[in-house]
């Protein structure tokens, strides 16, 4: 058996040198390295912003959306959307776990598991696309996937539906970076507040500011703003449109009295938002960008541009206990459980 | 006169509702409103990342490299590299300061001065180019400019050269930044320490991490390194391909005993480098991207790929006192004085 390297270099097709996250094209055949595992795949969960793209794409037409899937796997071994250039996860069942790993890992064959890695990384195969759930962004396959040995994933919870852990680790990161920043009595913004992340973030965020904070939600429909409203999870709801910067600052200086915010959170699945995130934010503030749609250009200079002293984040997927975090959220929370439970499982 | 907000939206052609720098076009009329200074440009430095690609698609030709920059602004009313989304800043006299901001600066007409915020949302004309100085990324222009309400920048020092001051002043962020976050005892890796940005981080790197401290240089060419070797201005150098990954990784573990950085600063002028960035990142530790060419999905998926709990910061490039922090090097250090003045001036 052929002896792999734990990040999966020995997988990476071109360019080479790289990793198997920025490379154009991997190799997905299934026989497996010898520290590698293979999973049965269920379930797609496709990153956000990648969906609505090939949705876009597509049109809305779900065999415009499969074709344009497959071509993604066809020509990349994984399925990295070319112009997001992110992927999403899946769950699957263990099938094989190469022997370098024994001793090693707690998983055992026929374990149900979540991977918590990209699927922008992830050799994949598809055979058959059995059915696309386009409102939640999940796509049910016949297919297998590799682990490679520095692949994070959890092993799925007993008392949770699957689809409902699935969507929940999809965005696990986003709660547990918020429960790092957010101090007693800070103001809060999540932009895309009314979200799958946004929600998380929303309620973890009202936990941890407390009383003496206000956590302001920020979406841009009436239907979802009063979803999350009815669910008491901010103090204060704006209906805006996150790409208007100057609508976005008004709004946002109007319900803070002119003292704009500690934290801004971005959580929205669509470009152009960096200005309005960093506008609202407080000198000496903190911008966390989880939204995949962020330009790194755009922050970076338009921060500069308007003289904004304020630290900005990547929102790096991972965090240590990401998933357990986001998980409990739904033990918690009946309110968050209801509404994850009726839109995403 | 017309009145002016003082983010600049008054100026934007297109898209409507958003902000002067990410527009795809503003006005770059010399009337001014009432809260703008025009300037009388005399040097333009184009921001590293953008001048690269630039003098690529010219293939090094100087008529051809003015003909873009012209077309450049031409086409967006701003020297903002549709390539590269960055700009670069520009020194020039102070000729006419609007009515609403008497009392407001303190800038009198006559006065030399750096702008510091970008040239990507800066109105600029240009009449004529003098010069192309391609090796520092600076061109002589005659030209007009236009500078917000909002928009920062420096006065020229007495004391340092004008074309050391504003080649200083372009990176100003990167020093001030690393400032903030080196500590005492830190292990510190500059991918680009080779570089103008680099050298400073560097220098203020070493101060900051102290005798218990180590502070590594990473580049890619002898002559480069044997520069900064010269110097002294770290403890560790390192030639290597930064977009290589794993030979990026064998090498800082070899320097490092294993125990990698707490602190990765990169300030490469080329993509694809986040990988390295990462991964000789200790979990915990943090990565500072101040290079433009950093793709945000590339950082924040690559390190969730390789289960990296890391902090990622998008390079702000201004900072309270970064002018002051930055010039002040030039005074602190004859060694950095002489290569900029070398190199730059
Ligand atoms: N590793 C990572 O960092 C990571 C991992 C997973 C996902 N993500 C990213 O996180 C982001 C959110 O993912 P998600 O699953 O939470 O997406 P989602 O459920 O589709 O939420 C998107 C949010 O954006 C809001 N939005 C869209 N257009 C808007 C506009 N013009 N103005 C204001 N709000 C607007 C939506 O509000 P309305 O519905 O009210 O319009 C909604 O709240 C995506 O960009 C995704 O790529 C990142
Ligand atoms: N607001 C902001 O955040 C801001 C402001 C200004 C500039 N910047 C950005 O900062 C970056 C650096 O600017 P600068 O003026 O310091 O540029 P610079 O002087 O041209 O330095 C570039 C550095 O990259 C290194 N490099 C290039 N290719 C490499 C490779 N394959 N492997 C290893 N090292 C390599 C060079 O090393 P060798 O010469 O040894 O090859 C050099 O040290 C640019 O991306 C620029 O856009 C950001």
């Amino acid at each position: 058996m052929r002896r792999g390297c734990p990040y999966g270099t020995h997988r990476v097709i071109e360019p080479k040198g790289v990793l198997p996250q920025p490379a154009l094209k991997i190799d997905n055949d299934m026989e497996i390295y010898d520290n590698e595992i293979l999973i049965d795949v269920k379930t797609l969960n496709i990153d956000s912003a990648s969906f609505t793209q090939i949705k876009e794409q597509a049109k809305g037409n779900i065999e415009e959306i499969k074709r344009i899937m497959r071509s993604i796997v066809d020509e990349r071994g994984k399925h990295q959307n070319p112009v997001t250039g992110s992927g999403g996860m899946l769950i699957g069942t263990v099938e094989k776990i190469g022997p370098a790993l024994e001793g090693k890992t707690d998983l055992k064959v026929g374990d149900k598991i979540a991977t918590l890695v990209s699927l922008s990384l992830t050799p994949l195969r598809i055979d058959e696309i059995l059915e696309v759930r386009p409102d939640v962004d999940q796509v049910d396959i016949k297919g297998k996937a590799i682990l490679f040995e520095s692949g994070i994933y959890a092993v799925l919870p007993d008392d949770l539906p699957e689809n409902l852990a699935l969507s929940v680790l999809d965005v696990a990161g986003a709660p547990a970076q918020t429960a790092k920043l957010v101090k007693p009595g800070d103001t809060v913004v999540v932009i895309g507040g009314t979200g799958k992340s946004g929600m998380l973030c929303l309620y973890e965020a009202k936990k941890r500011a407390g009383v003496t904070g206000k956590v302001i939600c920020i979406g841009s429909r009436d239907e979802t703003i009063a979803r999350v409203k009815e669910a008491n999870l901010a103090d204060v709801y704006i209906k805006a449109n996150a790409t208007n910067a100057v609508e976005i600052l008004e709004k946002v200086r109007e319900a803070t009295n002119g003292e704009m915010a500690d934290l801004v959170i971005n959580t929205v699945n669509i470009p152009n938002t960096e200005m309005s995130s960093i506008l609202i934010t407080k000198d000496g503030g903190t911008v966390y960008f989880f939204s995949m749609a962020t330009s790194f250009t755009k922050a970076a200079l338009g921060a500069e541009g308007v003289g904004k002293d304020v630290t900005m984040l990547i929102g790096n997927g991972y965090t240590k206990g990401h998933a357990a975090i986001a998980l409990e959220l739904m033990r918690e929370s009946k309110e968050l459980r209801r509404i994850f439970e009726e839109l995403y499982a």
